[in-house]
């Protein structure tokens, strides 16, 4: 194991301050506590640091505590140079990190800032939550999640080391990137499809609240994200224009072709052939579980009457049948008693499972891959 | 009960013949012989139609059989009017109607091929489904689900009731309404969002798989329905062209406006936080369970291991507690052998569940809805 300090100090986790006692920040003050580290809290609201002490995440910081091993810095990506600049002024820690969605403006700024300080790393637990604030903290936030740490060319080792020690503490899986790259990749999977689900469940608005009961599940996952918080991603997105000019430009480009070519009449198949056709190639990328290939399950479908208990005893049934459910989907039909339940299963089980539920009295259809 | 034949024939299900075998048609003949129909099945495609058969769909058409009280065209939009009118043309059915999900472009052109057939009624089953083909036919795929009945100004009244009637004893939910609202509607619901889905998922392919394992569970979801069938949605798309170009510019304007600043360096914290608040409505109105207006639940995470079992003692642990779960996904970590069930619950049940499932040994963390 990676220990914090090694050569600069004491082995293991240390004396850890936290500034802003946000969702993330009471968090990340919750599930460093539980890996041994000391921590302490600090906020410019002093309701937010008494809320987050008071579910555990650590005890409110005081200057005449002394320095510290290492200071996170969680607050709006805006002001984390500020607040970085200041630590190192005051010398309070040997090593500072912050923890926003956004990696290279942050760095630069404390780059022109501080030109000389060496324990500067910046880096971001990718945890998505449409929360926010400390009420809504977890020690396992960060667990199994991936937590990007972006050194700069300045870095010493033994800061990235406190950072990467701090992430896997918190039960996450450390990878590390140019914070450059990371803007770019982070753009393109997290900022722009925020902002394209914004927009396309702001166009719902434009219909009745009965016409939009039509919708099906596919609307529903696809508009899951929209039930953000705008201040947030105001900050987000502003800090980090180009890369999401990029990637909006990526995903709008063929969809602005072929809205022209629909609205002028234009033969259109080709355009909506080769859309679907790519989409479903990059859906190919997106990782299955355990950052394997992605694949494409079984799915079976049981009808599932609304009412306590049943979901359970539905797994119960499959798992007696020695049936692993991979995914699990609940489609509440609009009007109606009943729901639908998916359950997704390996390739080539949606049979089995079927023949299981039916014989325990459920009502289920199997339907395999197709075979492209 | 609404019977299919008031004053026309026989009282109940009677003789209907399906065109076109493939999952939508297999399920309306799975569903409607459960129902009590004859079923018989025609397909340009003989293989289809043994398939069907096999599946216990119906029985192979011949025309010696003679006249049926009931048609479904169960063809691409495209060649629904051109099948209407050869059926009208033989006199095999008194009433015909299609289910696809384009209404008003097909109802033109039977009004044009066959201008005084008051048998004709159009209809579309909504049963989203990522898969095609009968061998993924279920006599379940309508039930709880809505089915959309488009009257023209010329249906009978006793034609309207037949289309109606099967609908209900496939277990669907009946809503009447225009052929052109309806196309409106499903472009803004369905096609629109398809579009998106599939353009954001193909954006991705200039990554590489290992950064889109960074991905968390909100692109996963945005991008579900992704994996689409090409030549399906071409078909759906080109015949209901102003109104998914509507409904792609409603969603599009937004997102385009936004682009250009964030290019350009413009000040954009307002473009996007009004988007992200809009989308926040929006949302809002996406209909909740039953069709009540959308709740927004209590969310529990829990830590749980991937070993068979595993989630159905999750779910028995949280039935145990009297706590029903309302809804529920799965997110893979990747690379990891945990992963993290989050569990929606009333509000207010959150710290319930995470005290009662602690108890049991897991390790959970509630969190309420903002009140905003």
């Amino acid at each position: 194991m990676t220990t914090a300090f090694d050569g600069i100090g004491p082995v293991g986790p240390g004396r850890l301050l936290i500034v802003g006692a946000g969702l993330i920040g009471t968090s990340v003050g919750l599930a460093a506590r539980a890996a041994g580290y000391e921590v302490f809290l600090s906020d410019t609201t002093a309701d937010r640091v008494d809320l987050a002490a008071s579910v555990g995440a650590g005890e409110p910081w005081l200057p005449e505590l002394g320095p510290v091993e290492l200071a996170v810095v969680a607050v709006p990506p805006v002001q984390v140079a500020p607040v970085v600049d200041e630590l190192v002024r005051s010398g309070v820690a040997a090593t500072v990190t912050h923890v926003s969605s956004v990696q290279h403006r942050p760095q630069v700024e404390v780059e022109i800032l501080q030109p000389n300080f060496i324990g500067f790393v910046g880096s971001h637990p990718i945890a998505g939550r449409e929360r926010s604030g400390p009420h809504h903290a977890s020690a396992d936030l960060f667990r199994e999640r991936p937590w990007v740490v972006c050194p700069t060319s300045r870095s010493s080792p033994p800061a990235v080391a406190a950072v990467v020690a701090l992430a896997e503490g918190c039960g996450a899986a450390v990878r590390q990137m140019a914070a450059a790259d990371h803007d770019l990749v982070l753009a393109r999977l997290s900022h722009a499809p925020q902002l394209i689900a914004s927009a396309l469940a702001g166009s719902l608005l434009g219909l009745d609240r009965g016409d939009v009961a039509l919708a099906g599940t596919g609307l529903r996952d696809t508009s899951r994200i929209a039930d953000s918080d705008p201040a947030l991603w105001a900050e987000i997105v502003t800090a980090n224009p180009a890369a999401v000019a990029s990637a909006l430009e990526a995903a709008l480009a063929p969809l602005a072709s072929l809205q022209r070519a629909l609205a002028s009449g234009d033969a259109a198949g080709e355009l909506v052939h080769s859309l679907v056709e790519r989409g479903r190639a990059g859906r190919g990328l997106l990782a299955g579980k355990h950052g394997q290939a992605a694949v494409r399950w079984a799915t079976v479908s049981v009808v599932v009457p609304d009412e306590p208990g049943r979901l359970a005893r539905l797994l119960a049934d499959a798992a007696a049948d020695g049936v692993n459910v991979e995914d699990i989907r609940v489609d509440h039909s609009p009007g109606q008693p009943l729901g639908i339940v998916e359950l997704d299963v390996a390739p080539g089980m949606g049979g089995r499972l079927e023949a299981g539920l039916e014989a325990r009295g459920w009502r289920a259809s199997a339907s395999e891959p197709s075979g492209d």
